[in-house]
């Protein structure tokens, strides 16, 4: 497919549906639009169309469906593999306007909220009602539920509470043509007909357009607490990581972090961490209904965590603590992109693999002469890892590809996948098929063939290109 | 489809496959291949392989596929849907010889089952090993793995645990055509492509054929304990369960049961069950790591239950008393169904709709002179019904038919569905559209259509006929 510009007769027409203030068409409007938080991709859509309503989605479905023009889904643009990037022009939809919360149903457990809802907007309006929606993805402050939906976000508390999609009970989804259809609601059982809402979340907007979504909530937890473990070695604390599951105690969440990873963010953050010789640490959260049962994980996990081989075991059970913790893990991705460092990976393995993985990873890394910086939610066996040329300099894209699809390959061959939860999007589309089978790619193409016929929806992404 | 019979050909290129001691041809040995639990439906295939290996399935499907032959996947064949009644003749393809448990992998908390393994099985396997695989549909001790995820089994313990679906990390699926995929593995987090995984769960056999799956396990709880709560009235006793979960609390089953279904079931099992005159009761289980937690939401519930008007709160801490208890509730459905009652209903509406629901069985079984036996999954809106004609009189076919539709119809009208766990297959079939829209039938439609191109897989099931 060429790249898609639109004819002025396709722009009115457009522009009719959602109003003129709501198609940007001039390169400086639709500049924001060609840009997500992937490494260096620019690609630009022709026009981007802000609607304000699912039936406003529908109209700007069913024509560009009559017109073969090409639509591409943003939420935050805050993706890591390119999938909200018009890579073939035709029109960007952005559902950031579509931001009402339209329900928080205390009785049921349920929110409903509108695509272009920030996931932190959503969690804090939650919470004051005294409920919990766990998914928790890094970019949670810019991110939105559409674009959770779309990618199955996961987060650091994935560890205890699972991604984004074990949290959704229902849809509102617009079809390819335009045709509009609610996958589901505040029923919190329902088997009548496909699992539509599964097959959708995920499928980073090449099979429908997410203009709503129920999402099933729970009890906030009363009490947390988080614990951070040194390691002397990477492989030391990942074996931990393992322990602490293999014993049956559940986190809400488990984080590995390595020092590179650690230096870069609390310097960038002006944030003292303890114990900065450690060559790793883990950070720890528990929750749970009372504090005498939180106690109890948290003195069990020390246990494990010592008997591991841990530096040290402290415990911020104060708020200000906690949250300086997590701030320098959470602004890890962000620092370190700033040295210039590769494309982020996005590994996942069974838990008992993860030393195995961490080995691999410093050794490719190294044959190639390459710093790693690996951080990420180790309780789900899911590593990020950014691939640094020693002295800064200019990367050999080629070996640094090289490199990289050797780390992929390794993480299969441990029983694991090229991405956890960053989506497949663009940046590892043609690497699908190293992870899934020819018949699993070919039933992708007959479900997008079938839901898409003309494959108007994101095109490019996800689904490797016909050999 | 006409009904489709086998000529000696085909049945010779079937019996190649599977070897002759596993091809069935002969009418009394396919007789009980043509039954299911669902009430008075039979329809015999023409004939029934048991192939062992995926492989052999593989091959089955390859040649169905070419000579145009409907197959029908078989479990336990305990399905309330008639799932998997071969409607239209040709092959039923039973699972019943794939019963190994592959791996129960501790480290990672998962289990590798064959598609034939009775649930119960693998739950115990599981449990010796200190595990806990929770979905436990009433028919457990009969009902397969592949079973359950074929119709994405719920049961008691979906309450606190979620159903099937939740616990599947992975399938090996043999699509019609009889290529295979394995859809997932030990990996706890995977975004490769489609969520193939969740499609498949409560397909019903009509997209694939599944073998094996992966399912997550967690740690066995250690400390359980079952609460029972007599009330005066069914809607009082939905209006606690709806409290309790109102507060924040989280039983891992809370069962509802009308005085009908008790007595019929307790007479049955010849077990006495306390306070015999409650016009309805509460099973509630709690679970946790320990005691005090236990102790803590039992009292907790049970000062909610006497709030909202329990007639007495009775605890079954030990083993024995708490056995007793759930025997006569997993007994119910059986032992109704000798009185010559209805199908049985698995409607499911959101929780704060349980009253209204209750309410509107009543009424609608009243004004049509039906008694109805009403139990079911209450933590999750999921209500069981059936109807008896007073005085056990022959039904008038066409009245109960009316009143069945109107109370689906309320269900939905409250927001809820025609089936919550016990799936559409062949009786829910032309009332699917009551729950979803145009644009999701014809959504399922075309992904039906995607992966079963000749219609070979379950024909008759699951999709509304054309009109």
């Amino acid at each position: 497919m060429a790249r898609r510009d639109l004819v002025p007769e396709e722009t009115r027409a457009l522009a009719e549906i959602v109003g003129d203030a709501h198609l940007l068409c001039a390169a400086d409007d639709v500049a924001p639009y060609a840009k997500d938080w992937t490494r260096d991709l620019v690609a630009a859509p022709a026009a981007v169309a802000r609607p304000r309503t699912t039936e406003e989605v529908s109209r700007l479905l069913a024509t560009c469906s009559a017109r073969g023009i090409p639509v591409t889904p943003q939420g935050g643009r805050t993706g890591l593999s390119g999938g909200a990037l018009a890579v073939h022009g035709g029109l960007g939809l952005s559902l950031e306007r579509m931001t009402s919360i339209l329900e928080i149903d205390a009785d049921n457990f349920v929110a409903v909220a509108e695509a272009g809802v920030v996931t932190q907007a959503l969690q804090e309006a939650v919470e004051e009602k005294g409920l919990y929606y766990p998914p928790d993805p890094a970019s949670r402050g810019s991110c939105t539920i559409g674009g959770n939906v779309a990618e199955n976000a996961g987060g650091p508390h994935a560890a205890k509470y699972g991604v984004t999609g074990r949290w959704v009970l229902g849809l509102t989804a617009v079809f390819a043509d335009g045709s509009v259809a609610d996958t589901g609601g505040k029923t919190r059982k329902d088997v009548a007909g496909y699992d539509l809402t599964s097959l959708l979340v995920g499928s980073e907007g090449t099979l429908a357009v997410v203009t709503r979504a129920w999402l099933r909530l729970i009890a906030r937890p009363a009490v947390q607490a988080t614990v951070l473990a040194p390691f002397a070695s990477l492989p030391a604390a990942a074996e931990a990581v393992f322990e602490i599951h293999r014993r049956g105690l559940v986190p809400s969440a488990c984080e590995i972090v390595d020092r590179p990873s650690v230096e870069v963010s609390s310097r960038k953050k002006g944030l003292a961490v303890p114990f900065p010789e450690a060559e790793a640490r883990i950070l720890l959260d528990f929750d749970g209904p009372s504090g005498e049962e939180v106690e109890r994980e948290v003195t069990a996990a020390g246990e494990v965590l010592l008997t591991c081989g841990a530096l040290d075991v402290a415990l911020a059970a104060d708020e200000p603590r906690r949250r300086a913790l997590w701030e320098v893990r959470r602004g890890m991705a962000e620092a370190i992109l700033e040295l210039g460092v590769s494309f982020e990976m996005d590994l996942a393995v069974p838990r008992s693999e993860l030393v195995a993985l961490v080995g691999a990873v410093r050794r490719h890394a190294g044959a190639a002469s390459l710093r790693a910086f690996t951080y990420g939610h180790a309780a789900d066996g899911n590593l990020h890892v950014r691939l640094l040329r020693e002295g800064h300099s200019a990367f050999d894209e080629r070996a640094l590809e090289t490199t990289m699809t050797a780390i992929y390959a390794e993480a299969v061959r441990l029983g694991g996948t090229i991405t956890g939860e960053h989506g497949v999007g663009l940046t590892l589309r043609d690497l699908l098929p190293l992870r899934r089978p020819p018949a699993f790619v070919a039933a992708m193409r007959a479900v997008k063939a079938a839901l898409d016929p003309k494959g108007i929806l994101n095109p490019g992404k996800l689904i490797p290109a016909p050999a």
